[in-house]
């Protein structure tokens, strides 16, 4: 029997597009399901009862929940093919140490670059340049987080690449100078098949990120 | 050669305690050292200078940060003897997703307890046991979070557990009435040889947490 696996996602979700890039690094074909969150599905609210948000993969039925999560589920159940997870126990661990620091350190500035103004802006765009200089020092001369393959970091610093322009735009400000290194990491992750094939269009990004800027920032 | 395992702790922590959970149920010989945390030795922060945080697990020189991932990591190394995550992906990507709700709803108001009083410490015992009940939910009839062994849901628990008292004492309320079933889990843990050679005295623990709140809340 086929696997049937459904994705419940939002286009613009950092989130969300980490579980797509995952699937389509593993070849695994899947069913998009767009959300409305200001009208959640009753599936969505069936499958993740506990925090009601996207991304949500069903997969044969059941619920995988948490982006990362997601995955790291995608990777072991399809192992087969382009691993994202290092084979090496401590290797591994580095990954998800990583993993975990931009999930708290990166996410949060970068949530509030676009939904707050004035001095508040002013020092979460601080904290998340200092964020991403922490990275493009790990990352170091490497090509992708991992060494020379594309991986379970890269894939967690995807959802923000992709908003790096929006991110720019809202917050006046230019990350390049920053961070040459990190940047010509996020072009290189940028022009994958599989991340082509899940990313929106940036411009769409910028456009939906000052939409939102309004109801937030008035 | 022998393994070299350190463990860079802190007594009282919910944190530390995991680590050494995992490293008793594998039966890994550890050197333990006590951190003081007002003034953190030069190895704590040359081994973990991004969040110079315990507990750090150094094995033969190289650093593992962040509890969780450190038991992850001591699972994956020592994987000949109790292992502590689920072998079926499915499974383990539920015992990650319930480890990361910890994390996030567990402990955020569990902090909030002994730190505050008032309306914000009302707050945090609303909200630390809606987030109980719904493990008391999740485990069901179930004398272990995974089932009929004690893995890796209950290792981030028993942190908690071993607050409980104090959590109590701080908050002047009952947790046992609101999660019967929990409390029974908590218990059966806290009876486990690698729990009781790594818990403290909870009246310990009550003292540590009075004298603590002293100076948060004057």
């Amino acid at each position: 029997m086929a696997d049937e696996v459904i994705l419940l996602d939002f286009w613009p979700s950092p989130f969300g597009v980490r579980a797509r890039i995952a699937l389509r690094e593993k070849g695994v074909e899947f069913e998009y399901r767009e959300e409305n969150l200001r009208e959640k599905s009753p599936l969505l609210l069936q499958m993740n009862p506990v925090h009601k948000k996207i991304p949500v993969l069903i997969h044969n039925g059941k619920p995988v929940c948490e982006s990362m999560n997601v995955v790291q589920y995608i990777d072991e159940v399809w192992s087969d093919k382009n691993p994202l997870l290092p084979s090496d126990p401590y290797q591994r661990a580095q990954a998800r140490f990583w993993v975990d620091f931009i999930d708290t350190k990166v996410y949060e500035p970068a949530d509030k670059i676009w939904s707050t103004k004035g001095e508040v802006q002013e020092k979460a765009k601080k904290e998340y340049i200092e964020a991403l200089k922490i990275l493009e020092s790990e990352l170091g001369d490497k090509p992708y987080f991992e060494g020379d393959t594309f991986g379970f970091v890269d894939i967690a610093m995807t959802g923000y690449y992709m908003w790096f322009e929006a991110s720019e735009k809202c917050g006046n400000f230019s990350i390049e100078p920053e961070c040459p290194t990190l940047m010509a990491s996020a072009k290189r992750c940028l022009q994958r098949d599989s991340v082509v094939n899940s990313v929106p269009d940036p411009e769409k990004i910028v456009e939906f990120a000052f939409k939102i800027r309004k109801i937030y920032c008035v």
